[in-house]
């Protein structure tokens, strides 16, 4: 087969350059403002949850008055700061039952454990509308374990956990939801993960990230960079070190 | 060589299986609130930043009021509703320049720019202190790019780009920092990530997340699950469909 018999010819190399740049040109979607607010609702909602990035994955677990250990899949965990250790987390407006929200607010502590590859779906099943006698531990077989004298839940399975106590709440005027935030007063985790600096290997305990509303992604951690400089070229410390 | 020369006998196998049965059990580390209080500054930094799970990887795009362009990478975007379409950004506290703030409370407008596989050193770079009169843009070889006439630059390379007005903020008291609200005024996305239920498939434009202050992770999708239901087997909708 000679080149010509496939059409290659220079001009039509240009063409076809030129194809290409039409599709990258091309293939991008654009929605405004008043095309945003006109889509479908659960359509809308796929997908402005989707392109903000991925999410972490955590179990938030929480005990009632009556003692019912509660367990409920969270996509909102939010790293505040760490001198004082402190997260948030984002509840949807208080319209209906928030039985996570109600145990905190009634017990004042609550636990985080990380979601890996081995619980994710029994994780996921957590989100489903039990009546608030019934443990969520009992129904997707997680087992609530108590730490160190703490006094909320944590998921024993799980390769991180927070033990941490209730300290402000933040009601965002613009659409009904809280930021909630907590102080973390207690934290255990799998010793294989950590590193020289602090920093925990998460991909090594198989810890899963969330995107949207419901999936679920498995992170292998690509590099780690020296903090940047002007006029620096980025270095790469994935051994944990870090010159001052 | 026979199976007795390598000692394994049914007694044996009872003791390795308990060593194991040991490793399991031991291999926790546990820090209670004052422990993580006496850790050293950065140790603690490290380890609070990564013990919440991996966080999105977002550029923030904005304009001075002279007219520079710039660019901050920030993970602490976060998802705070779709109807109306609602992020937050939470900044460190204000006590140093911060120049993404100061841009976005005099212009009222920002960008934010999903970083993918290739650009996520570039992205790294931002974080550099830069003097105020230098543009991010031209230092790391990112491109400025205006959609359709949106105040703010976004980021040309990247795979998914969000445009932000200002709504509010809310000065969180703990700790000083900031979280900043920004409804969603324009989306645009490479249409090869879109699935039909209008959730975007992230993995197949390579957009990464983070881990702690300096870690760069590849998420691979695992799956999608159908809304939970008490009593019912999770249901795969990897496809993209959803039954009702």
């Amino acid at each position: 087969m000679h080149l010509d018999r496939l059409g290659i010819y220079p001009e039509n190399i240009i063409l076809f350059n030129y194809f290409i740049f039409l599709l990258n040109t091309y293939n991008i979607m654009l929605f405004t403002d008043s095309e945003i607010a006109e889509l479908p609702s659960r359509y809308r909602a796929n997908l402005i949850n989707t392109i903000t990035g991925y999410k972490s994955a955590n179990l938030i677990g929480s005990r009632s008055s009556d003692g019912i250990n509660n367990l409920a899949i969270f996509n909102s965990v939010l790293h505040m700061g760490s001198q004082p250790p402190l997260l948030g987390l984002l509840f949807r407006p208080l319209t209906v039952r928030r039985d996570t929200y109600k145990n905190i607010k009634n017990t004042g502590y609550f636990t985080v454990n990380a979601i890996d590859k081995s619980i994710y779906k029994q994780a996921h099943q957590t989100a489903a509308k039990y009546g608030e006698d019934i443990s969520e531990f009992e129904e997707t077989g997680l087992t609530d374990q108590f730490v160190n004298g703490f006094p909320a839940p944590f998921v024993k399975e799980s390769p991180i956990q927070l033990g941490c106590e209730f300290k402000n709440e933040y009601p965002i005027a613009e659409n009904g939801t809280v930021l909630l935030l907590g102080t973390i007063k207690l934290v255990a985790f799998q010793e294989s993960m950590l590193q020289a600096d602090g920093t925990l290997r998460l991909d090594k305990a198989g810890i899963m990230a969330t995107v949207g509303l419901d999936g679920y992604a498995l992170p292998e951690i690509s590099d780690r960079f020296h903090y940047a400089q002007p006029g620096k070229t980025i270095r790469s410390i994935q051994d944990g070190t870090q010159e001052s």
